[in-house]
């Protein structure tokens, strides 16, 4: 459904809510992908919500509708579900969806629903809860196929329609060898065009790719990503399959990562924040303003010392802005360029000198050019003083030395901070404006006084 | 294959080149994956890169190669490879994939290697080339299964052991009726589980979602990834099926596109810039930095229109770092917020008054929250001035007005934008923080001169 179709269903939604027309609300709720009801959600007050929620009724269809909602709305809904309807819409969903919903719930309450959940299914979920959050072991399902290498093309097919029934994405074959090793892969294509007596290892593909169950997600999103794969398969230390992180999966993850990425620069949380409350909303950004506030502070002690030369000549605060603003816009496009780099695995920690100093050699050449204009717009505001070349060139000077630092903080930072293991994306953002800020005004203040013998 | 990996590789393939030990050089090319080849080139010098790539001798795997390669370094190869070749090169291409890179291609040459394709093949690929670049028509590929009605099940799968034997991704089945009207699909699947006497339309699933050859591509994404599709058909005005966009075109979509939103916002061009030369990174960046320029020069222009005040006392100028500094980082919150809701399609116009007043009021608290921190340090600095109260309060009111407007504007101008077709990514980055820029001295100093008496 298109964005202004869902505008629509929702304007009659609300008028059926108004009407109180349950039954016609029961049949487009019947109708509707429960993917489109999630959006639906995010727009209706909360008790319209509650309303409609109450009118889904297949447990099967709430379990999908639990996976697409927003953290926020699925919390909500969760309270107004009994205990045992809540066991049973578990029971239902696929186990990698149950683990990272039960995840979010307060462990009393998602213990008490393990303990009442078919057993085996319980068991996997379990396990999949015990993988740390961002791993291949919390992504992956549990249920796939895997065959031995003596079964041929036909046996596989007779138990795909028997004893692999319910595998949610039956497009890869594993094999394994006698002690549970994965040694190949075959695809259901292969089966059907392959002679029904060959066994699965005289066709099946030996060169395949798996991770582990500790492997990071974006990393696997990045394999399957790199080579087209509809699922890759999650091994243990001993090569064992344990489950497949398919590529429904790997969307959702690429989908977010690159936005979580721009959110945590910008210092405003990790996730979407329309659905979120004003307060909410206010403390998540609060912190990262914090660090830019102290650049401030500082800056504003340094300024203080440089008392004497402002008084001697005030004209030098009116260059205060344009310095830090072209030192901040270069230091944010560097760490732009290096943090996505990172993320999408284009710039490693080797490509330290290459990056830095490309990036250096663009805020050299970017300095100058803006040095050389604004210090003209300098000398010719001040064109009758005597001192309108010395303060030329001081300000083009700042300009210069501002946004090569700014270029290469901005570049070194991420890659500095990915070094030790703390997310660039987080941590560059308020490091780098407020180191930029301080240094900028300082050497300004700096070279003025020296060029102007002020 | 693992980034650690792919560095153990280049290091390795580095060695061989050096020692020109081409058998071994083409044995490890045929156990690469031409994905993982395409990285290694990035970090070759263009000489040696040149010298592996003469030895990839599969037209298949070239193609490959390719499509994966970056943009500067595939036009860098196809100068080194002969006509005839590089016929029999897009000849082998997938349609969708050989339309893409003959884009990039000169237009002569595109020409004619189109001409001397095989007939059926390069038909294909100009009628994809005919569609805009960013629709569903330029990304679907046009071999896909489609089977009339009545066909059976086991009919389905002798066809996709002889017609279909070529089709890239045949795990949907699309049912059309006598007239090429697309009507329903099945999956490969299904196909296996049902009785092999069944007719297509009575397993068929009927609620199928299509898109048109002009549908966006973002949109084309959206619509995968929201329903966890493998593929989604692209039909004509009249419903008949034209082709495929499969899921690992949407990934490559994903991937992409909220990081080049982020390299938009920073004024750094719409694709990765590690692989460009100085001079491109410079000249992509200088116009964004030529609107904070500006910014600066109209701040400066602003200032020294206060220049009395200033004289009066010298101190204001301390505090034009921090009103920026807070004024500039919230706006960039909000739009950042805004323009990444706007691409994810979970803002849209129609919530501008909601968007925006929830952006001004979060932008209110923080403005009270730090004016009232900052106005202290303010009163604290001054401790022993009779003016300290007033300073401090002109400090305060100038940091909530900042502030405030900031998070009003950062939220409401890439609405704007996205209301005049405007890529938001692009226009809100400069537009914003210059007029925020503007904005804050201007009121800065307002607040000041009037408080203070100056």
């Amino acid at each position: 459904m298109r964005n202004e179709q869902i505008q629509i269903l929702i304007v009659s939604l609300k008028r059926l809510l108004r009407r109180g027309a349950t039954r016609q609300l029961i049949n487009i709720i019947n109708k509707t992908h429960m993917a489109d009801l999630s959006i639906v959600f995010k727009e209706l007050s909360s008790l319209n919500r509650e309303k409609l929620f109450q009118l889904i009724s297949d447990p099967e269809q709430i379990g999908i509708l639990f996976s697409k909602l927003d953290e926020s709305i699925f919390l909500e809904f969760v309270k107004t579900v009994e205990f045992e309807q809540l066991v049973v819409i578990f029971d239902h969903m696929p186990s990698d969806d149950a683990a990272e919903l039960l995840g979010l719930l307060e462990e009393e309450l998602s213990d008490r629903i393990l303990a009442k959940m078919q057993k085996e299914e319980s068991d996997n979920v379990e396990q999949l809860m015990s993988y740390g959050d961002d791993t291949a072991g919390s992504l992956m399902v549990t249920d796939f196929i895997a065959l031995e290498e003596d079964v041929t093309a036909k046996q596989v097919i007779e138990s795909l329609q028997n004893k692999y029934l319910d595998v949610e994405m039956p497009f890869y074959i594993y094999v394994i060898d006698d002690y549970g090793n994965l040694v190949g892969v075959s695809s259901l294509r292969q089966l059907v065009v392959v002679h029904p007596d060959k066994p699965l290892k005289e066709f099946m593909a030996t060169d395949l790719v798996s991770v582990k169950t500790y492997t990071d997600r974006e990393e696997v999103a990045r394999l399957v990503s790199r080579y087209d794969y509809l699922a890759v398969p999650v091994v243990d230390d001993d090569n064992r399959i344990l489950g497949i992180v398919t590529v429904d999966d790997v969307i959702d993850i690429l989908h977010e990562a690159a936005t979580e990425d721009m959110l945590k620069m910008a210092g405003v949380g990790d996730e979407y924040v329309e659905t979120q409350t004003i307060i909410k909303g206010t403390r998540i950004r609060l912190p990262w303003l914090f660090a830019s506030c102290l650049g401030g502070v500082a800056a504003f002690f340094i300024i203080g010392g440089f008392e004497d030369s402002l008084v001697k000549f005030t004209g030098l605060a009116a260059f205060i802005p344009v310095i830090m603003g072209m030192g901040g816009n270069i230091g944010t496009q560097s760490s732009t360029i290096v943090v996505r780099g990172i993320a999408m695995g284009r710039i490693n920690i080797q490509d330290f000198s290459k990056v830095v100093s490309k990036e250096l050699a663009v805020g050299l050449i970017l300095g100058v050019t803006y040095g050389t204009f604004i210090g003209l717009v300098a000398k010719f505001a001040y064109a009758g003083e005597p001192f309108s070349w010395a303060l030329s060139v001081s300000v083009g000077l700042a300009i210069l030395v501002s946004m090569s630092v700014a270029a290469l903080v901005g570049s070194a930072v991420p890659l500095i901070f990915e070094r030790l293991h703390i997310d660039p994306a987080v941590a560059t953002g308020p490091f780098v404006t407020t180191s930029i800020d301080i240094v900028s005004v300082y050497c300004y203040f700096m070279i003025a006084k020296l060029l102007l013998g002020l």
